[in-house]
């Protein structure tokens, strides 16, 4: 049977009218509703030589076995945002369906291939992403503060996953699964603009951006807007603005992608009447790179340090949240982009600003490559989310082509 | 008898005392603490020839008749803010206080003196500031809002005046008091750092500035803060920090003690992974003369339409409030600033940052002046406020030197 992308359209289309509603998609992990969206994914492989299991994190697994143990993985996950895209997690689980498909077809394959369905990438429920997949890769550390989340109707998260058959204190048993995997395939809407910048329907991706974030406390002092005079003034705002600025060219400078964010500051006492006491301002930066990221973060600091001399207040950081740069695999990524070339004529080579499942198994060590369609004005996490249907048709073909590629290759090192 | 400054400051304490708590002074207006000061200040000037007459709008008036029915009128008000200082607005009063004792020792003034304790001066209580003194100067326009107001208990601010004897709908005939006057006196603590900066205990007011409030919305567009590359982004706070750090050049241009204060910027989503779509920012701009004060508005505004154009934003603005500069009147600004030189031998004019009951009294047409004395670290509204004991003295010294050739310039107009 050869491959039908078409019928991955189609099958897109169909879960959005089962699961989806005029707001967008509502396959929230953890919820009746993404239990119906694996269910109709169990449906879709039933014909197909595959064994299903479920395993202790709630990561859904669909096996066909080959001459070899040793598995090659294409994954997806099927749970959305509330109202989010009819793309985003479940075009790379169907698309792999459509890929496990034609591999049935073609008789038993040379190693063990094995989609997987993983559970709870978004993270909408209960503020946790990458759930599953940090569970089966062993990173998961934070099952004392997992026990405490509780969603917004007050439930909790480990009564919420006991619903799903999934104990929190053996998550991470799920380990198991990736014992035997020579490599990790993952395509994934851009969620970005770079490829309909460059008008190019895929890319092959670099890895996951390292991110450090901050916030950043300026204090100055509280005076009257009416007769303090400017020159006596100690306006934090002023240092959360000059470095608001100053980020756009650290990242300039760092090059190669580099992006910083301050997604907000806070003023107290936040009054018109008021100079600003107080300014908390937060700083995402991202970088591919984990020593120019380390660089940038130090240029900004250096430079909140000389606009606090400047406008004489005090300057504080906490780190928020950091993680380091994680690079898919060379041979993955020349794979990657000589299947995309084959396909589409043309590829492009570019990092990932969000993180994916992809992240979480290539620092579990397994050889992880990452395939980008384009997405519509970069749009995702809205109902707005939309790729052109030539464009996600080039998809399953490319990740169709990678996996025959990386098929070969895990069975040359077996 | 002669003036005894020293006794200004004993009464301050004895008022402080009776009045505040560990955090400073408690006499909100349209409370029974602010009641039992002006039960207090009643008994301060029990012994002397004075009428005593509460008005329509809840101001107290001592009248010390004269030869003529012409007045001369001194200012302040008792009320504070929660928590305040021991100064603002009593000085005012307590030094008028001890002026009237030196005028009634001296036997009948050549023209009628009267001391006012304005009412709800602070507006802390419902929000509406300079509530008795509006009422008298005529200016007050706004019962029908006054009559919705409430406090944060619910008494709504109709019902709280009644409490004191005040009906709202006649307040505004508090107006016929002001219908004799021929000059308004006021000493205010400064609340800034101008007079300490210069190490001048007093100084002669020019005016009240005149104030633009403006709501200013930069309008770009929420954007994931790691896939969206920096030439691609729309960072509606990008404009409020351009604004933010433009306005100092804009008030420096202006000159004459010109203050521009952005106050605050509310960013929307406000999150640390994505690129602010919506800043709301506060702006303060202040000047003594009306047309550059504009002028600094247009500038402004210009400003952030070329910083919306730079950056790819919408920018659109609200007016929150306004009101003209209100200059107090030459000749009395000239005998302020001379009694100030013959106490304390240097004086300083400078514009007032603050509203004060003394603007009101001016926009009716009264010739006005105000005098002010040094803040120590130009604070107020906290129990840190403070004054050197030395300036406090110098200050009701000059308020009755003022006193005496005001009452002149009065009686040789009547």
């Amino acid at each position: 049977m050869p491959l039908q992308p078409d019928r991955t359209i189609a099958e897109l289309r169909e879960l959005q009218e089962l699961t989806g509603d005029e707001n967008g998609a509502q396959r929230v992990a953890w919820t009746d509703t993404w239990e119906r969206a694996r269910e109709w994914l169990r449906g879709k492989v039933a014909g197909l030589p595959v064994e299903e299991e479920i395993d202790q994190a709630g990561n859904q697994w669909f096996t066909l076995r080959g001459a070899s143990e040793r598995t090659l993985l294409i994954g997806g996950h099927m749970d959305s945002v509330p109202n989010g895209g009819w793309l985003d997690g479940c075009l790379n689980v169907m698309a792999g369906v459509e890929v496990l498909r034609r591999l049935a077809a073609d008789g038993t394959p040379a190693v063990t291939v094995r989609l997987v369905n993983w559970a709870d990438e978004e993270g909408a429920r209960f503020g946790r992403s990458l759930f599953g997949s940090s569970a089966a890769a062993g990173s998961m550390r934070d099952q004392d503060e997992l026990r405490l989340l509780a969603d917004r109707d007050g439930v909790s998260l480990p009564h919420a996953l006991a619903e799903h058959g999934v104990d929190l204190d053996h998550a991470t048993d799920a380990r198991s699964q990736l014992e035997s995997a020579g490599a990790y395939l993952e395509l994934h809407i851009e969620q970005g603009p770079v490829l309909e910048d460059l008008d190019l329907p895929l890319g092959a991706v670099l890895g996951t951006f390292g991110v450090e974030r901050h916030r950043i406390t300026w204090t100055g002092q509280a005076a009257h807007a009416g007769s303090t005079p400017m020159d006596r003034r100690r306006d934090a705002l002023a240092g959360a603005a000059k470095l608001a600025l100053e980020i756009r060219g650290i990242a300039a400078r760092a090059g190669d992608g580099a992006v910083c964010t301050s997604g907000g500051v806070v003023c107290r006492p936040g009054i018109v009447t008021s100079v600003v006491e107080t300014a908390e301002q937060l700083l995402d930066q991202r970088h591919l790179d984990a020593g120019r990221l380390a660089a940038m973060l130090a240029e900004a600091k250096e430079a909140s340090e000389r606009f606090a001399a400047e406008e004489n207040l005090e300057v504080s950081w906490d780190r928020i949240w950091s993680i380091e740069p994680i690079l898919f695999h060379p041979e993955l990524v020349d794979m990657c982009d000589a299947s995309i070339e084959d396909v589409a004529g043309a590829s492009h080579r570019l990092p990932s600003g969000p993180l994916h499942d992809a992240a979480e198994v290539a620092r579990a060590g397994i050889p992880t490559v990452m395939m980008f369609v384009q997405s519509l004005r970069g749009l995702s996490h809205t109902k707005l989310e939309d790729t052109k249907p030539e464009h996600l048709e080039l998809a399953v073909e490319a990740l169709d082509h990678l996996t025959t590629e990386a098929l070969a290759w895990v069975a040359s090192l077996a």
